[in-house]
């Protein structure tokens, strides 16, 4: 099952017990962290996230509150003993700052640490659980959001029609992967008549810091769920443009435009301590919006 | 008043609710700021702790466990409009750690931030109210501690004796700092019969990482009080010098040699979640042993 939990929902500043950016996206037991504001790994420690699945890493951009958590984990991880390779992806300059950091520190990893460079709009991961992908956003320095597509997963047997129709053991996974089976006699068994349809895999969207733009549009099309950011209430659109940031409404239309199922919202100024109103402007434009709280897990 | 206020008190890994290193000095009303592990600043706030007060952070050593916060808090800084000049101490590679994190993100602060890169022992403050030094430890990188001398205050007068003696006024300042009188007549009047001492400056010395050093002595004799690492306990003393830590034991031998008034024990590794036994283990040597806990403000 697809999910995402929220570990930061506020924007640079920590506040009102809220924390920087991070969230961890689930599938099958692999983690894929999300960015990695500052006490990321504390996050983790109290809502009981498993830092030893975290096998991915994902940062948007270098803006400190996304990412000054993450060189931290880094060496955590080595000192708690880590075992399996652990995949960063950014913008190219992160990893010259992690590796000035370990060195200084003398510090020598006791797992393999791979920094792949992120940079317009890329498959990142592709296997047969998951496909991940980048996609620039709009925002002061260069930033990616990330897609989570949830892989088909095989077809069904009906197994009674396959058992009737005499169908060779051989065969069972090619009818899992939707192939028609041709009879020695030349009978064509069509495909949807010995097996069920298993449910469309899902899709996450992380849209990261942007302005409004509907450049992203078609990176997160039909989504089920996204998370977009809205730094600020709809009254500071103008201060949201200078700084490269969204609000509510902002990132509602997005979302109506996207047709996506379900959006969360976060990435909240520290000049609010309540965050009520956040909920009911966006849920003007579109309906199906929640506040992203951290702690909390959201299946997608 | 001199007096300290730990906000970590645990080894590298985060656990138990303990925080990595960071504790604030305050004497009069300023703050200053003894390395700055992750999540620092969420610490400050947890401990209302006044971020505005902080002129000085000294960075021991680049183990990320002493630093990783330190980025986040001057970016908050600025952030949070902070105005005064921020003085930061740390080893030479701390400087391009810094701007290199401020340039990717096109970070221009607006305060005057000063970076001074600190070595052997020496003076980093000298001024009418504080004298604060560095010293180097023994660890497995370049590593500091830190001693703070609160000045020794004016003397002060005794006013009967003052006006009976008719001092002229602008002698007044000349008597506060200890010099003896001449009348007009050639007597001399002892200070000590015009004035009486104010109290002695106190002394606070951080020991930072370190194996167990008698070269550090020197440079925290008789001090008030002194915090000392004690990463494990006594059983534990092979793996603290394999290391370049000290266990209980050691501390306490090194606060007594130092003829030290009182010792803060701190640096608490992972493996340990209940903390008792490091403070009865250090008072078999030095009595006059106390935990250091996170919130917890000690007079020096």
């Amino acid at each position: 099952m697809l999910a995402v939990t929220i570990l930061g929902n506020n924007s640079a500043v920590p506040a009102f017990d809220r924390h920087p950016t991070s969230q961890v996206v689930t599938l099958d037991g692999n983690n894929y962290l999300v960015d990695c504001g500052e006490g990321t790994q504390i996050q983790m420690i109290n809502y009981k996230i498993r830092r030893s699945k975290i096998s991915h890493v994902f940062i948007s951009h270098l803006h400190g509150d996304h990412y000054f958590g993450l060189v931290g984990l880094i060496n955590s991880f080595s000192l708690l003993g880590h075992q399996q390779e652990l995949h960063v992806f950014g913008p190219a300059p992160l990893r010259d700052i992690i590796e000035m950091q370990l060195r200084v520190a003398d510090t020598k990893l006791c797992y393999p640490l791979h920094f792949h460079t992120i940079g317009g709009a890329a498959t990142l991961v592709n296997n047969d659980k998951i496909e991940i992908k980048c996609f620039p956003t709009q925002h002061r320095v260069e930033c990616y959001g990330f897609s989570f597509r949830e892989k088909r997963k095989p077809r069904k047997l009906i197994l009674e029609a396959v058992k009737e129709n005499n169908i060779p053991l051989h065969f069972y996974e090619n009818l899992k992967h939707g192939e028609d089976f041709t009879t020695s006699g030349g009978e064509v068994l069509k495909n949807e008549w010995l097996t069920t349809g298993a449910p469309r895999g899902k899709t996450y969207a992380f849209c990261a810091d942007t302005r409004y733009n509907e450049g992203m549009i078609e990176h997160i099309q039909d989504a089920d769920l996204i998370y977009h950011e809205t730094t600020y209430l709809d009254h500071l659109s103008e201060r949201a443009y200078e700084r490269f940031h969204s609000t509510t409404k902002q990132a509602a239309q997005i979302a109506l435009k996207a047709g996506v199922k379900k959006m969360l919202i976060g990435h909240f100024s520290s000049k609010y301590d309540t965050l009520e109103e956040f909920e009911s402007e966006a849920r003007e434009v579109f309906l199906n919006t929640e506040l992203a709280l951290e702690g909390v897990t959201y299946k997608v």
